[in-house]
């Protein structure tokens, strides 16, 4: 493989070898997570960054603008950050009109103040007619991690319960049907929200949480296959119990994906104690955007010498092992 | 004007009125600087970012990678900031060859290392063949001002020294002749270089620095200007002063453009106590990277009830007024 393709930004296998081969090795990525964490002198510092390429940028339920503030709050906030602080860096196409660009603005300023972030620092670039689309979007973002917060792939054990914060699916759908001038009835909107007031809700739990992740390029199938692989555990998932819209379902048969790849913006996933998982699913569902809170399945030890497995049992009452996603299913999906 | 036309990336007039109008006022852009500088409970950080959509991606001295990480210290080391942490987001167009990327990710590697950063946290997207140009990187950085730092327009005063680090124009003039297929003799190379040991070693020199910038996109001119507009004080400068390599000179004579005007990657703009002047010019030649280090002007009051203006004492023994870059003079230079 000696050029780029498509698939390499879909958040799968072939990303997962680029980083792994290429990227990591040669800089100081620490955790190859959604968010680095530092030190400084005084403060423990969450950092993360992430370009924004959807296509097209105006879809069901949002735009690249809200998605660019959300996506990076929500890196921030799966790592157990508060965040704080936003940059903007703009890539627009030569032609793009200005009443689009302030309308994507206008969106990022809202949400941002929805999520008591500031966008604090930004740059734009343009670029030739033919050598962009539109606009691409980086935030970058800086939080803090309150003392006492203690997340990651390490506390994850054998019987903890698996949630999912609501219906899955939502965003890949939403981004597909626009792009492809489908529509669904009902229509599926995207999900993209931020996650941090959710996931400061859950945190103040004692002891509950142990690792959170937003699952977006790849789905939850691939959040979960990395949990699996980093934890060394197995995870063992329950289709009927799954919240897919009805309508997300009905999209992904029609054009045969599977929604357990497809990309969310607003969803969460939390590895969580099995004495605690209930307690977190009432708060979640006391919230707008998790009022679907479900447990999906639980963390389970591999069997001897055999690698770790995310298993689903399937309605049908078969047993079927879930990859992470190879290749492009969706592409430019964020 | 409606749309984006490409002199809104150019670092000039345009891309100042897109700022003032419609990205600052929706964000919480405290100041229009290189970097944010934020509070945190127990140390004052600063934060910046910048995408690099240089054409092409390699030219003499350096390339997209190399750019990109020194690009963003720089941005950090201006403002007094010592650079710890950088982010790296990657836009690559299909087909992009792997080799390609892997060289230029080799390069921002020992350019971060060189500067003493870290690259810790990353992302990478991939865009359809036609919808970029190879590659794009947005970079982020974080860093710490230490205690006692205090930068800023406010501190400027009529009288002070304006101080350039080294030779002005190479990085544009070793863009544009890579893409223009142009070679001069002997050949101009990029400035691009981390300036934070530079800056650290004249901070060191008590209540010397005023101010300090790089004078990237729009060139010398530019910032200049904006050092004047936003101190509303005059600066007056002597052409005859002016560190410009007779390469670049013969150059911009042959393309029709002002050396002001053109953009460098590893060059300092400092605004000095006068009488402090001559121990920094001192400390700078020290060092290779400005071993050619100049006093080119000073701070001046403005005449009564005048805008504040940047004029240049010509070599012939005019006076001319200094302006910001309007429109494009060089696209995609950074």
């Amino acid at each position: 493989m000696d050029k780029i393709l498509l698939g390499h930004g879909s958040g799968g296998t072939l990303m997962h070898r680029l980083i792994d081969e290429i990227t990591a090795p040669s800089f100081d990525m620490i955790e190859l997570n959604d968010s680095a964490t530092v030190n400084l002198p005084h403060s423990r510092l969450a950092f993360t960054t992430d370009s924004y390429v959807v296509s097209p940028i105006f879809f069901p339920g949002g735009n690249i603008g809200d998605l660019a503030v959300n996506g990076t709050i929500n890196d921030l906030a799966v790592v157990g950050a508060v965040p704080l602080f936003l940059s903007v860096g703009f890539i627009l196409e030569e032609g793009l009109k200005i009443d689009t660009l302030k309308e994507i603005i206008s969106t990022m300023s809202k949400s941002a103040k929805e999520a008591g972030v500031s966008i604090i620092t930004g740059d734009t670039k343009v670029v030739d007619k033919g050598k962009g689309d539109g606009i691409y979007i980086n935030t970058s973002g800086i939080g803090y991690i309150p003392d006492g917060i203690d997340l990651g792939i390490h506390k994850v054990k054998s019987g903890d319960k698996v949630i999912v914060s609501d219906m899955i699916g939502r965003h890949g759908i939403a981004v597909l049907a626009e792009r492809n001038g489908l529509s669904f009835e009902p229509p599926v909107i995207s999900d993209t929200t931020s996650l941090n007031k959710l996931t400061a809700s859950i945190l103040d739990i004692k002891g509950a949480i142990k690792m959170m992740r937003d699952p977006t390029r790849g789905g939850v199938a691939t959040t979960l296959k990395e949990i699996a692989l980093q934890s060394r555990l197995n995870i063992e998932i329950d289709e009927r119990l799954l919240p897919i819209p009805p309508a997300v379902n009905g999209a992904c048969e029609l054009l045969g994906l599977d929604p357990l790849y497809v990309a969310n913006e607003g969803l969460l996933i939390a590895i969580v104690d099995s004495k605690k998982a209930n307690e977190v699913i009432e708060v979640m569902r006391r919230q707008k955007i998790s009022k679907n809170a479900t447990i999906i399945g639980e963390v389970l030890e591999p069997q001897k010498n055999k690698d770790s497995l995310v298993i689903m049992n399937t309605t049908i009452g078969g047993r079927r092992v879930i990859d992470m996603l190879t290749g492009e299913q969706l592409t430019r999906i964020c």
